[in-house]
């Protein structure tokens, strides 16, 4: 697993919150392209992210408007996106487009859609910059 | 982060999407005190829990009924659980009683309710098996 992002109103209290248990903020970045504020916590090997919006348009802005805080996407680590998305559509998983598209830190990613993969939003993630 | 849950349907059907997606089936436990049968895919460091309800009676089978599939809980190791949820009560945030519960494989467990975490079930977990 490489992140689990959770969609929040309010960047700064729920630092706060995750904070007091013991994760720590490893940084902060604004992504305008997303329209969000996302603040980057360590859980052992694996980032919470917590993603803001920046604006009422964007797609997490209207997932907060429809389903209030909470889990938005789990993103699993893979060493070769393109046959990962080959086996998931062969096995009938929907692929969100555009797939692949540039990810943070130089990665490239793909969305699955909940629909098919048992109501979570599944990022598929391929870090590049790895030797 | 210790492990993510997910609320599902059909285990089979889910642990097939997952093993598409490179995840490992590391094991499958029915747990009858919850009303549960969960399938562990390995995930890296973190497990990914698939749990399907074996009774329309136990809270993944209401939670199911009410917000269909999806992430039912995320989980968080801690050091010293005790410590942990004062730090927590101590912030307002809502222990969901009884604190702390046994958990699998020997493990201490606390739950922090949604309505204060931002959206997302929190399991606190502390392994008393590690020396």
């Amino acid at each position: 697993m490489d992140h689990v992002a959770l969609a929040v109103r309010d960047l700064q209290a729920a630092v706060r919150v995750f904070e007091t248990l013991g994760l720590r903020c490893a940084g902060m970045e604004e992504v305008p392209s997303e329209e969000v504020r996302v603040a980057f916590l360590s859980a052992g090997q694996v980032v919470l992210e917590l993603v803001e919006p920046t604006s009422e348009h964007g797609s997490v802005a209207r997932f907060l408007a429809s389903r209030g805080e909470g889990v938005h996407h789990v993103a699993l680590r893979v060493p070769d996106l393109r046959q990962s998305l080959e086996r998931a559509a062969a096995a009938g998983l929907a692929v969100v487009p555009p797939a692949p598209r540039s990810g943070a830190r130089g990665s490239q990613v793909a969305f699955l859609h909940p629909k098919t993969t048992h109501g979570v939003l599944i990022e598929l993630v391929e870090h590049t910059d790895t030797v």
